[in-house]
């Protein structure tokens, strides 16, 4: 990794498939740039197989994080390993953002927010006590601890059910709760788990305790139609509910929507001249890695232009 | 190839990154879908290298094309090679689109447009009796025959500055047409290229005509400031000045720019309720294969929407 440049063209905060993406624009068409991440890959580094990425028949999330890292570091930009606490606007037209890290400060002409989410929680007793004590939010990277355990799965959408097919391979059983019937998650995938004699479905539940001292022993759930309580005993309890946006960092700076998401027109442009945003912190309605290093590299173009005040050029294979 | 279903739950027209990134995210989300193309890759077949695809470090247009194309077919998606001629949009609400091809008709619950663009020509005497005899649209596909020749590159953007830096590497001389000296290409493209011995800039200038009985044998190049014309043997021109939208097929069906490109919303979505559109297509201001994969997917997740109502999810890695 690199140290902090005193200044930049472009700089990017966060580093998973949007950043480095928009990296990979800047960086080839000659701007100095700066990632500003906590880490290689964000999301992407839990996320155990990316199988639907197109042009690319099967990777790792961690492999396509660092596969694009690389791309954009041989094309020059540089990536710094730091948590950003501020961005100042430029005062004067003309004039720099200025972006305060536990690094230190840098000056960039433009800035790409390209941060992820945060995992939604339970918000139940006993969560955030067990948290890497067998509650977790990440089942993809941290399932793998409990080959032959029973663990619970929390959740409906794609990431719930990708946890749950890793948990019926790999666990003894698994359990998973939903709060509806509905499933948010490929058809195929629903009709193949349905199958699996190692799994029981709590629908229409929800988590009301986790319990444990050491380490997760049991949860409670209540049936939402009968208001019944049952304690299910357990080792681990996957949450797989979805991400929240932390808006702290720029709710002052862009128009937010009011789920807190950074509102972007097509060439991820915020309300804020200079400061472009990509991926699932925007209010972009889908989230799939496909989709953020599109939005990316958009961001990248975008940002390319408001810099040098050269058109980006619509070329393929560039 | 696939013969023509009768009816699908989504019709994609065109098969190229847009086009075949819609048809894999729709077929693996359980929807019957048929992609109905000229060809597979569309201008990606005709891209030499697409290096600045995020999670592919090297790969060549028509590979990257045939990638895509095997995970869709693999995720079920047909595909059929014909040409669309009529989109006829569902007369009540509840039936079907009804999409005309040289193949036979087929119905669709929603349709992606995905069509690429076609390259611009000059309009010059001589340009059109010649094609395929030294005129030639598509440098990156077509340059090969010219070795140890001269040939002229009319042209100021990435595909133009591709397709020199071939010729420089291939052919004997290389002469650049451009209208004026701004380039829109990568800054250290430019640089290394103006480095070249084998290459003379004709900046400010213009082809007025191509003379060539047989093949081409010269171009005629006017100057705009100073109107000096000069006749130049080449065996061969290559026109990289873009490409033109053909709405023909969509122009009474859905809201247009006055560059006649199909008005698209953050989903992908047209002002005709179930026709989505992604890639050159659309408004999108950049054209790169990366943004047309991401909007094939993302207009691909609202199709599915649009078809079974139910939301596509917000899921990684699935």
């Amino acid at each position: 990794m690199d140290t902090l440049p005193k200044s930049v063209d472009v700089a990017i905060i966060g580093g998973a498939a949007a950043g480095l993406s928009a990296a990979l624009f800047t960086a080839r068409r000659g701007l100095s740039t700066a990632v500003l991440t906590k880490n290689i890959g964000g999301q992407l580094a839990t996320t155990v197989d990316v199988a639907n990425y197109p042009g690319i028949d099967y990777i790792t999330g961690p492999n396509l994080a660092l596969t694009i890292h690389a791309q954009a570091a041989s094309a020059g930009a540089k990536t710094v390993i730091t948590e950003v606490h501020a961005i100042v606007p430029p005062t004067d037209k003309g004039t720099s953002f200025t972006v305060e890290t536990t690094a230190g400060t840098i000056t960039a002409k433009a800035v790409i927010i390209a941060l992820g989410k945060t995992p939604r929680s339970l918000g139940v007793p006993g969560e955030r006590e067990l948290v890497g004590k067998g509650v977790s939010y990440a089942a993809a990277a941290e399932l793998g601890p409990y080959r032959d355990k029973t663990v619970a799965i929390v959740g409906g959408g794609g990431s719930a059910f990708v946890a749950l097919r890793m948990a019926s391979k790999l666990a003894a059983h698994a359990h998973l709760i939903h709060r509806s019937d509905t499933f948010r998650a490929e058809t195929t995938e629903i009709d193949r788990l349905q199958q699996a004699a190692n799994i029981t479905w709590h629908t229409f539940c929800e988590v009301t305790a986790i319990n444990g001292t050491k380490k997760v022993e049991s949860i409670v759930l209540k049936n939402s139609e009968t208001n019944d309580e049952q304690t299910v005993p357990v080792d681990a309890v996957f949450i797989e509910i979805g991400f929240m946006v932390k808006p702290d960092l720029f709710a002052k700076l862009v128009e937010l929507t009011p789920q807190r998401q950074i509102i972007v027109d097509s060439r991820g442009e915020t309300s804020q001249p200079g400061l472009f945003a990509a991926g699932d912190v925007t209010n972009s309605p889908f989230n799939q890695a496909i989709i953020s290093a599109g939005e990316g590299a958009r961001a990248g173009l975008a940002a390319y232009t408001y810099v040098t005040g050269k058109p980006a050029g619509a070329d393929w294979g560039v």
